[in-house]
This record gives structure tokens, sequence and C-alpha cells, in this order.
């Protein structure tokens, strides 16, 4: 019996020919990753455990950036103790406002994360990083204060659903559509504690933004991890951001897998998820009635990388968000907001009436930059629509596409391009 | 005895040909301006006096602009809540986010604030209008709710103060080098409920965004108000942004003053204002120590203007933000963004390592965008350095001019461009 793609990584950096899921295995890590929430804890932890430094400084990245620049005394004082503990440690790879951005955008961008890395991190989608063929995943503080103090990680090795993609999306689907589809197909528990492994000749028609943002959202189907085959595409993607040697793992022709999907990218439709889980999806076919909104947001480790920008620019372009409504975009990083300002993106945004945001994951875990009121409705590009996510317990998210979610902007209501005059 | 330039404002707004200083008036309102903090209150208090409707709905402006976009739900509710009776009383001038800016850049640039006018505003730098020869003050949020409701407030009309400037800055001396020093010099209760009236041959040496500056920071010397005279540059202005009319008001040759001082521009010296007060100023040449920063900020109704960005971009071209610090740009408007992004300037400020944020007033008054953890130091643009203005309460505001906030950015430690490599 054959391993899957994750399982050869992992048997690999545990020093094992062959592992097999539920397997415990104790593995190497390339990469310790933490941000501004969660790497505190961490480092009060590894005081507690009376752990003098870190196992590599150059494998650890620190990354304020949820509520950044700091939103208030309390998030100053929690970037204070991770600024000063990467100081002490002199850590590598830690990012001060001004170099920042969104984690699991920044850290691909900086070459960080390459194919057949270990990463482990303290924020839920760590999983962002299967894109380019390694394994990552999300961890609580404690998993990092050990994985920064020893370099090493305990898991259970996953078994693993295969994902099939055949067929190319039409104009106006992406890839929040394609996870957006899987989710509600499997549920948010569909994948738990599972590799999705995406694999087919159907790949080749997603560009790199499409597959960080279908890995990232792994999670909201209760994913281990999400992993992507390591082709030409990504190898070049991975030779421009890195310098990091990276190895390409595939999965044994024997591979087993606990179930197996098709999934036809040229039959998806933009896909909404409706309050208040990512399974409650709806196609925009479906929605039969008008859902009025308040405020859209266009950002997040999951859609706020330069593809998404060029689409909702491309929707936005000669158009203007609806009066009353609110449109917030968030690039994932400053060599995002920079390309995008010298791509004439920004400036389409600001004619539309939005606001340009610093690099933050903000509204998206109702941090700060766009928080809702009672009875607010958002559509947003993020990844999590629970109750009070983005404020008031009675507010309402909505998930979809950059696509989708400038079109809504411009109508005040969910819709999408093909439907604006 | 005749009249200052602010008596003659108030007498005709009282419909009176004479009032004196100690006269206790009422006064026609030309705009009634309230904010997302104080706003809310006033309405509030609208309901609480039973007042239906507003005196006229074209001279009310509702700027949301301190805590948004939104930064928690509190902040959300109070936007709602202003949002809900600005459709529900038709204002014309609610500025929704996208349209919006910090008020006091805002409403000049939109056209509410012209030469002649009695503005009110629930917010303390409404003084910032007397730049444009207007009589402006701010007020709480009762008299916000008295004149929305009746378009009248009472005044006792101030004594005067005469700033008889001449002379011609320097490079790198700006307005908030001239308001920081007569603030040093005459305090931060200097002109206790007194116009503080400007004159003289110098202003036609300082800009636009000078004066406003000027007139921004009244208030911190305790002024009333603070007034310039009408002159060709404001007429442009007023006319190149209002289809208001508008009326030149002059002191009378004779008016009385309390007190006369005489400011020569070129003898200023960029200027900083120390922990804890307005007052505590020191010249650059007088700052004989290193005092390291951590942050600074650059934006604010005082300084947020397009002029206050092209310096800065001017001492950030072709260099870099210190390792370590942080720097966060605020334009005050999305029009004061948009012109920045089209001449380069956010270009300079995101290659030189700062972020760009959304116009908001945010870290100035500890709102959010950059608040203060225990023992920082942050040299910023902005009017006020009482202690925990902008975070805990043991962290440090240096107030300081573009020039000199972006040259500290640079070398870490207080700094001006003359001493930059």
């Amino acid at each position: 019996m054959g391993m899957t793609m994750t399982q050869k990584i992992l048997a690999a950096h545990a020093g094992l020919d062959k592992v097999e899921a539920g397997q415990l295995i104790e593995a190497d890590l390339d990469l310790v990753l933490g941000n501004d929430i969660t790497s505190p804890v961490a480092i009060k932890e590894m005081e507690k455990m009376k752990v003098n430094g870190v196992f590599d400084k150059d494998k650890i990245a620190l990354v304020p950036d949820h509520f950044v620049p700091n939103k208030d005394i309390k998030s100053a004082e929690h970037c204070k103790c991770v600024r000063e503990f990467a100081y002490r440690n002199d850590i590598t790879n830690y990012f001060e406002v001004g170099e920042m951005g969104i984690e699991h955008a920044l850290l691909p961008e900086k070459g960080l994360t390459v194919a057949g890395d270990v990463i482990i991190g303290a924020d839920s989608h760590t999983c962002t990083y299967g894109a380019l063929g390694a394994f990552s995943t999300g961890v609580g503080s404690t998993d990092m204060a050990a994985g920064m103090a020893t370099g090493k990680a305990w898991f259970k090795v996953p078994s693993a659903i295969k994902f099939n993609v055949v067929g190319k999306m039409s104009k106006w689907v992406s890839g929040k559509d394609v996870i957006l589809h899987i989710i509600g197909m499997i549920g948010v528990d569909g994948a738990l504690y599972k590799s999705m492994e995406f694999t087919g000749e159907g790949i080749a028609n997603l560009s790199m933004d499409d597959r960080f943002t279908i890995a990232n959202m792994a999670i909201e189907a209760g994913g281990k991890n999400g992993i992507f085959p390591v082709d030409d595409l990504a190898i070049t993607y991975i030779k421009e951001h890195s310098k990091k040697p990276y190895t390409v793992y595939e999965a044994d022709e024997d591979a087993v897998y606990d179930e197996e999907y098709t999934i036809d990218l040229s039959a998806l439709r933009p896909t909404i998820a409706f309050p208040h889980l990512p399974e409650n999806t709806k196609t925009i076919d479906d929605i039969k009635e008008d859902i009025a909104i308040d405020q859209v947001v266009i950002g997040s480790c999951t859609n706020g990388r330069l593809d998404d920008l060029r689409i909702a620019a491309e929707v936005f372009e000669g158009r203007h968000v609806k009066k009353g409504m609110r449109c917030i975009i968030i690039p994932a990083t400053q060599a995002i907001y920079m390309q995008a300002m010298e791509e004439g993106l920004l400036k389409t945004f600001i004619e539309a009436g939005a606001v340009v945001s610093t690099p933050t994951c903000g509204p998206c875990l109702g941090g700060y930059m766009g928080i809702l009121a009672e009875g607010e409705r958002c559509v947003s590009t993020t990844n999590r629509n629970f109750v009070g996510r983005m404020g008031h317990v009675k507010s309402e998210i909505y998930l979809a596409s950059p696509a989708v979610a400038a079109a809504s902007a411009i109508e005040g209501k969910i819709s999408y391009p093909c439907r604006l005059q």
C-alpha cells in the first residue's frame, strides 16, 4: 500500500521509509510560524518551560498581522512581546510594520515556504502553503512553543481525500468558488484530520493565487492540510521567490484514499457561503431573493492577493460602489499593495468609492477595520462566517470570491459581474 | 472702539451692529458638525428634547472619522446611529466610508466652510476653518444638538490676541512649527477663550495648508478660535472648492487686542513639543541628547494634508525608515490619498518602509492604527501629547512637523532633514 503525497513528506521528515495513516510520528520542522495573537502565548509557554533560545533563528517566522498597526493597548503590548522576543533571539524572519503583511500571503512571497517543507503555524490557515506542495498545518500556541524550542513536532499521520480536478473555470469563477463548492459538498467536518490532496489535469488551469486560496480553506472542511502537486507553475513561483532548496514529492500510484471526488472546474458557478457556516453554500443562480448588504470586504489570507485585486478592479472599472455601502479593500502584503498601486488597481478602487487599508487581518476575525453592528450584512472574501466573527452576534457574513464581492458592492446586494449593467 | 475680525463675524450673525468682548449673543449658524464619537450623543440629546427634524439639512455635516472603518462593535453601533439619523433627516453632507476623511480636512475640501461663516462642531479642532476667515469653534454634543435643532448657538463674544506675522520660513520649517512656537510661548492656556487673530505681511508666505495647521491648533493654546485674513490665496482656495457665497470681514483699524505678538517666520526653527503638553516645546537645536523612538505617525486633522505628505515624501525619497521603527502615514481624506498616489508620494512612503492607512483620526486620540505600548515613544504630527493620548499612560508623544517626523523615522530618533546623510 503506497503513501499519499502528505505521507511521503511526513515520512521523510520523520526519518522513516514509510508511514501510514494513524501512526504517531515526530517530524523535523522547516518553519515555525506565529502571529501577534498566538506568539505571545507561545513565548510565555517557553518561559514556563525554562527554554532558553530557539532551535534555529532562521526557521522561525513571527508576523504581527492581526491587530497591526496596533489597534489598542493590549495589541500593542502583544506586539511588543513578540518584537522583544524576536530581537532577543535574533530571529531572522520577524516582520515589522512596513515590512509585513498577512502571514499566509507574506511567507510564500518571502520565499520561506517551499515544496516538500513541513511547516507548523499557530494559526488555522497555515495550511495555505500546501499550494506549493508543502505539508503545512495549524497548531496551538503550546505546539508552537515546543516547535520553536526543539524544531520538531508530533503528528498523527493523516489519511487523505483525493480531489481529481478536471476542466477549466469560466470567466468570473475562481479558486474561492472551487473551495466553497467543495466545502458545500463535503461539509465543515468533511475532511476532519485528513489531507485534502488535489490532483488531475485541471490543476494546470489554476493560477498560484487560486491554489493558495483553495489550500488556505482546507481547514474550513476540517482538513489537516490541503496539498497540490508541484508542477511547472509552482516551481516557477518557488524559484522566483526563494533561494531555499525544495523537494518535490508525489503520491505513490497505489496510495490509498478514504474518498475520491472529481471536481469539474468548467461546471462551477460563482458560489456564496451563507451565514453562519462555510458549508452553507449556494451558487449565484440559486439565490432568488435580493439580499441587501451594508459592507464588502476584499482581502485576507484567503483572497487579498494580486489576482484577487486584479479581478476586483476589473469589476469596479468605470463603476461605483452603491451609495450607502462601505467597501474595504485590504491588500495582503506591502508588496501586493505596491504592485496594485503600480498597476492602477488602487486608483480604480478609490475612484469606485472604496477605501484601501494597510495590510492586516483586520475585520476577518472581528479585529478592526470594518466591524459590523447589529443586523448588518457583509459580503466578504474572507474564510469564516461564524456567528459574530466580524462583529455583532446579530450580524451576517456571506463568503464569496473577489468578483462576487466587487459586484455586490456595486449593486448593494449579492450579485456577480454578469448581472452588472 | 472697533471690533476684531471675529467680533465682526459674530455681530453680523447675531443681527447686531456691534458686539464687544464678554457680551452674550445668539448667532445664526452656517454649519453644524459632528463625528462618530460626538454625534450619537447629540442625536440622543435631540431625542430627549423631543425635537423632530433639523433646522436645515444642508447645513449639517456628519463625518464618521474617528474609529472608521469601524474598529469594534461599539464604534460600529455609533456609526450606525449616525448613518440612520443622516438618512432619516436626509442630511446632505453625511460622509460614508469611501467618501470620507478627517472632518477638518474634509469640510474645506468639500467647500462647506467659507470666509465669514459661523461654524460649530462637536470636536475641539473645529477651529481649523479660521484659516479661511470663518469663525469656527468646538462645542459639546449638547450644543451640537441644539445647533442641529435650531440653527443657532449662544456665544460669549471673545476678546482677542493679535499675532503680527512677518518674514518667511526657511526650508523645512512649516505651519506646525509656527503654532508649536506660539503655544510654547504663550502656554496651553495662553489664549483661553480668546480669538487668536493672525495678520501681517508674513501671512502671504503661509500656504493654505500651513494656515489650516495653525488655526487647527488654536485650541491647544486655549483659544476660542484662530482666524486668518482672507487674502487672494484664501479666496482662490474657496472658489476652487465651494459654490457657497462667502463674506470677507476685516478687523476695524481701532480694534482692541488683549495682547499683541510679532511672529518672525524667518527666525523660526523646527520645533518639537515634548511630553506631556503642547507647550513643552524645544527647537531642534535645543535637543542635545538622542531621543530614541519606536513609531512615527504622519497624519491627522493637523498635518494629514497634501503639503504635509509632499514634505514627508521629499524627506523619505531615496531613504528608508530605520529598521525596527514603525512609520504610519495617514492621508486625511480620500482626495488627498488619491492625489498623493497620483504624485507618487505613496510609492515613496511604501518604498521607504512606511505603511499607508485609510483616512482616519486613528492613533491621534488613541483610537487604533498605531496605539503605543508601555514605554514606547512616538514622534507624531498630531495635535495633543497628553498622558496616554496615544495608548499606554507610560508612553510618550513628541509633536512635530511632517519634516521632523519623517527625518525622525529615518534616524530612529528625533531628527530633522538637514541632519540626514
